[in-house]
């Protein structure tokens, strides 16, 4: 089958790879469409030592579906994260966090730049009809960004500001939009604010952030000093969420976290249902992100227009 | 009046300043005993910019009350944070991040290393005849100690490390111990190690923490590093309190926070009629911690003492 292939920094398409295998349990699945994430450009930067085939935000159909012969045929999104169900971490019901995990393009499991993958039947989740690819492809960034209205309450009067209006912010704001919170989304390019703009979105850029002022900061840059912005909007005994992953260290004064009593959450992967349904409902609506598509065979100029400064999503069609 | 005074990171005893009079709504304290916090010592570092009285953690009697002549004659111990009541912060019920506010030797309002202090009089809790000055003027760091089981429940099956058993992580390991969960404090100093072990306490060095495995870890270190020695024990969603304030950055990888979805929760001032509670019933006992006695005429040799690595604590009969 064709692939895109990582290892040692470098990207290839490759055309010997033999189509997966599923175990018992897992399902084979012809990859659609699969999305370019910020954390694949990272692993691509070497900020994990990741060999085989990236990418993890897909929409697909079933081919196979070893237990579960109902799901043939159905068009699917997945959970990327593979686990063994049996850990002390999988038995206290955090299977995300399953401490042998593989996760989909990232470890130890091939992912979704290719045109079949497999993951575990129970990862899969069936994508309504009417849901076309290019929304449903976004099923598991928006379940990330979902991912923190499960960790912290956001009410209605609620001083909610994001930091960073890329792909992942851009989503943040969507989700968090939907709650009803006072949301307002800084950014640095006008391109990606205008975006949210259109949408209703309070937009501003980061010289315009109230001071100590928001009960939720959600940190979105991809960019070490992504942290300290989020510190300087939040006030006293607020709540900063992390979501951004990337390779490197910031410099931070913990005093000022400990004297202000702030919250600092990371926060992953999430719920796909939620996702789902806010997707199939239009409440949330991704697709002014697509700035590209490019075809499997043209995968690493994919990658390289991903990787631009200031792109937003591009689509590989697998 | 006899006091301590610190301007420009330089201690001195001073006999030149007048008492201080209080004004509508606060008490004048001649204060007893008062004991030397690692803030102080952070103070004298360059930690904050402050010139004035140092200290915070006191026990005294109070001489003139305006408002109250009912506590006059009443031992007492007081909140550090005096707050305004009337800026959003304090409206939203969080006094102790007025921000407005000054702090007993520590922000615009001198502290208790002299013969007399003053408070708002709702900031003083009196204290039961039968706890002495010696386990009194440990109510303000036992208060700070609890202050993590008001922002984190605590609960018996919850395995939890305190990292750090130097004046703070004795305290919180004691306040820690009375809720039943499952303890290990580590520490690089057999002594503070061997207090905590003679109450009955779990206790190791830091290598033999057991890794991503505590459902909450408390950083009482005073120092950067201790967040990564807390990221390694605690489990994947786990959280970590940072109790410790100290002068410079530490070199955070966030995106393991990120990955792991950690909470790291800032705490600092508590409860003090919980800690009065506590001291008074004898399940904290802070006294074994008491290395040394200090006539404040001897303040700059009591810092001296206490700025001493390893050193516990130091007090201050005024």
């Amino acid at each position: 089958m064709h692939a895109l292939w990582l290892e040692g920094q470098a990207l290839r398409v490759r055309e010997d790879l033999a189509p997966p295998v599923p175990p018992p349990g897992e399902a084979l699945v012809r990859v659609s469409v699969a999305g370019v994430c910020n954390t694949d450009l990272e692993l691509v930067r070497g900020y994990y030592p990741y060999a085989g085939v990236p990418g993890h935000e897909f929409v697909g159909t079933v081919e196979e579906a070893r237990g579960a012969p109902e799901l043939i045929g159905r068009r699917v999104v997945g959970e990327i994260n593979a686990a063994c169900g049996a850990c002390p971490t999988c038995r206290a019901g955090r299977r995300t966090h399953c401490e042998k995990r593989t996760v989909l393009g990232i470890l130890a499991r091939n992912g979704a730049f290719a045109t079949r993958l497999i993951l575990p039947i129970q990862n899969l989740h069936a994508v309504p009809d009417a849901l076309p690819d290019e929304v449903a492809v976004f099923a598991e960034p928006t379940a990330a960004a979902l991912e923190l209205q499960e960790q912290v309450s956001v009410a209605a009067a609620d001083r909610v500001v994001v930091i960073g209006a890329g792909k992942l912010g851009h989503l943040v704001a969507q989700t968090l939009a939907v709650t009803g919170c006072q949301l307002l989304v800084v950014g640095r390019s006008p391109r990606p604010l205008a975006l949210l703009a259109a949408r209703g979105i309070t937009t501003a850029t980061a010289e315009a952030i109230p001071p100590r002022g928001a009960d939720l900061v959600v940190e979105c840059t991809g960019h070490p000093d992504g942290l300290e912005l989020a510190r300087r909007a939040v006030r006293p005994r607020g709540t900063i969420v992390l979501k951004s992953t990337y390779h490197g260290n910031a410099q931070v004064d913990l005093a000022r976290f400990v004297v202000d009593e702030i919250t600092i959450v990371g926060s992953r992967c999430g719920p796909f249902a939620p996702a789902i349904a806010l997707l199939a409902s239009g409440r949330v609506d991704p697709r002014a992100l697509v700035e590209a598509r490019y075809p499997l065979a043209d995968a690493v100029a994919a990658f390289d227009h991903a990787a631009k400064p200031g792109a937003l999503k591009v689509l590989i069609d697998c």
